[in-house]
């Protein structure tokens, strides 16, 4: 195991020359640093970005989190993903009001100042776009996780729990939907069944201890816990109790699971159980053989992940990773698995399963039930195990 | 409690009038937002900074994170506290390595490209520095949450444990302390009992899910779970296993208690229970009479918080605040409590009990075992219950 660690040993080379190396520096004049600041920033060493995805305009499409750069559960708010249909709207938190009408006892309007005083709550979830992934569905893996598997981010999330606010307003027995636009140039708009609603949803304000980040919805945005991103409106404005689904364009056109006999599910809100190894993967070349660490992520719309197994030998054998504490409820879970590469060829993936029983799928399984026909927007909802392919020379590529 | 909303109520404006405001600006033109970003950026509307405190020179000194501006328990890298003694040094992490020598087997070096291929861990842990809050002690309380409990802050690091690098080194029976040194330009050095080296510290590289900020220690820190921040020796560059503590400036003539008697005690690690309401804190203002939520941090180097009582009124009654789950391990607790302001003066605190059992005490209990005496450095350790006075006009201040 410490052949594979590109250390210096300084066995036999006497107390002296280690001593040296100690007090490395130590008679040579050395610089004061620099001061402190107001609001900092990261080392300019640190380089990585999100991905800009083709798109048509500029202020329209996605950009991707670089999911192997990251360590722990918490996605820093400045690489969050991003995914919007008329840009990124600039507001005036001091101007900014939610309205709650529609079916509903008492219609109010919701300063973000009133939201602050309210009860609230902060809980750490994932959110993932519907069509991430689907490239790896359409036959067309991509070569990291971040163009693979970057519509995927996660931050602790604070604000008021929606069932607060729809007591408030008192909703009518007819109500089965709430109808969420947003402030943003295209009133982006989904519907939401009140029994989610009611449950775990909240209207948040806060992201990874301060106010949400622009492009995550500043100053409000809805936090649907385990459902699909599109549903998560940013910018929100306006609550609407209606007593059946508004079938908005994102809704009935998109969204959809198109189905090889020629329908298409609508309202498949829940991101299934999926996992990825993040490290070693796609896009990294590995230093010879040796020991690393093997880690990832799992995460399931569902609920908690109850176990993640790592095969490291294409198929032939699941090992059972080590899940990070604490495992919290529709949030990235964090795996990891030591691993000593002999240096021959093979392929590498993640597999979990969620505190339901299910086991994340293969792609060919996902395949047989929904088919290959692409629809205008690709696959949506797709969770397949992902390879990874490690070549002889340490380079990664996808299987 | 209704009253308390600063809302727009529309019942009796009729079904029209709100119609009218859900559609809003729906026939004007709208402009379409800004388009993606590489690396994101807050709104330009948040203005929450970190205090800088007096500083001899530019380079040393403190910044506070502004507590009443946070949500949850996640400090945001860029508002995480700062103390430097000699600037924040501007390290190439190809460059920068990591000595383990002293009474070891074999002395060995890390790279930071080591380190992430070992097996790691992440972990929510709260950093305060020894000094947090020594004005209170003085009997000079002050006016916010940031001037008085600022040097604290919460994130979750990712990195490798110590005791993983001490196995590899191979600690001889001899060494009962481990000398920690940091890269910057006055080699910041403290001694740890290896008992606590073998428990729960880390050698972090990660922070809130990217590397460390420069200002918290880039490329590699010593993360040492529930003690005092100044042995958190940031930059790392060498730790030596020795037979007794260094006495470090750090440790000889400052961050030890002084008595009554004359004095002092030295090895003072931990950072006992404590506790702060940030909303409503000092400095801020209530909107008249009405509901309110209250809010705050608690934190214990001892372990988990178990409960936090908080006053609305002057010592009279103690009420059991509510706890954000999960209630992590020497981490930040997030606390709240609902609350009808009458409009009347009155004094608002916290106190906290931590899993050994133990209590936050008062300012009186402290001044009666440690004296008034203030040493060159201020009190450190100060951890007692913190009381904000609401006066009449809405208006905050300490009590």
């Amino acid at each position: 195991m410490k052949t594979s660690i590109s250390r210096r040993a300084f066995v036999g080379m006497g107390a002296a020359a280690v001593a040296a190396l100690a007090s490395e520096g130590a008679t040579q004049p050395r610089a004061v640093g620099r001061g402190r600041r107001q609001y900092g920033e990261r080392s300019p060493f640190e380089k990585s970005v999100r991905y800009f995805g083709p798109s048509s305009t500029p202020a329209t499409g996605s950009s991707r989190t670089p999911l192997q750069d990251l360590f722990g559960i918490i996605t820093p708010s400045s690489l969050h993903f991003e995914r919007h249909h008329a840009g990124v709207p600039t507001i005036d938190p001091a101007r900014h009001e939610l309205l709650i009408h529609g079916l509903v006892s008492e219609p109010l309007i919701f300063t973000v100042k009133d939201l602050e005083r309210m009860d609230s709550v902060s809980q750490v979830n994932f959110i993932e776009c519907a069509g991430n992934s689907s490239s790896e569905h359409a036959g067309r893996p991509r070569a990291t996780p971040q163009l693979s598997h970057g519509l995927l981010s996660s931050s602790e999330w604070t604000g008021v729990r929606l069932s607060t606010l729809l007591e408030r307003v008192g909703v009518k027995p007819t109500a089965r939907w709430v109808l969420a636009e947003g402030a943003d140039a295209c009133r982006h708009a989904r519907s939401l069944p009140i029994e989610k609603a009611l449950d775990d949803v909240i209207v948040a304000y806060g992201q990874n201890g301060e106010a949400l980040r622009p492009e995550q919805g500043y100053p409000l945005r809805l936090l649907v816990p385990g459902w699909e991103g599109n549903v998560n409106v940013k910018w929100l404005r306006s609550l609407q109790l209606i007593n059946q689904p508004a079938m908005t364009k994102d809704e009935a056109a998109s969204y959809t699971d198109p189905l090889p006999n020629g329908q298409a599910r609508h309202f498949t809100f829940v991101m299934e159980a999926k996992s990825v190894i993040t490290r070693p993967a796609g896009g990294q070349k590995l230093d010879g053989p040796g020991s690393y660490e093997i880690t990832g992520l799992a995460w399931s719309g569902r609920g908690r992940i109850t176990q993640v197994d790592v095969s490291v030998n294409g198929e032939q054998a699941w090992q059972k990773a080590r899940l990070q504490e604490p495992v919290l409820n529709k949030a990235l879970t964090r795996f990891r698995l030591p691993w000593n590469w002999n240096g021959g060829e093979t392929n590498i993936a993640s597999r979990c399963q969620d505190e339901t029983g299910y086991w994340q799928p293969t792609r060919e399984q996902l395949v047989a039930v929904r088919g290959l026909v692409e629809g205008p927007d690709g696959f949506d909802h797709y969770n397949g195990i992902k390879w990874w392919r490690i070549q002889r020379s340490g380079e990664i590529t996808y299987a």
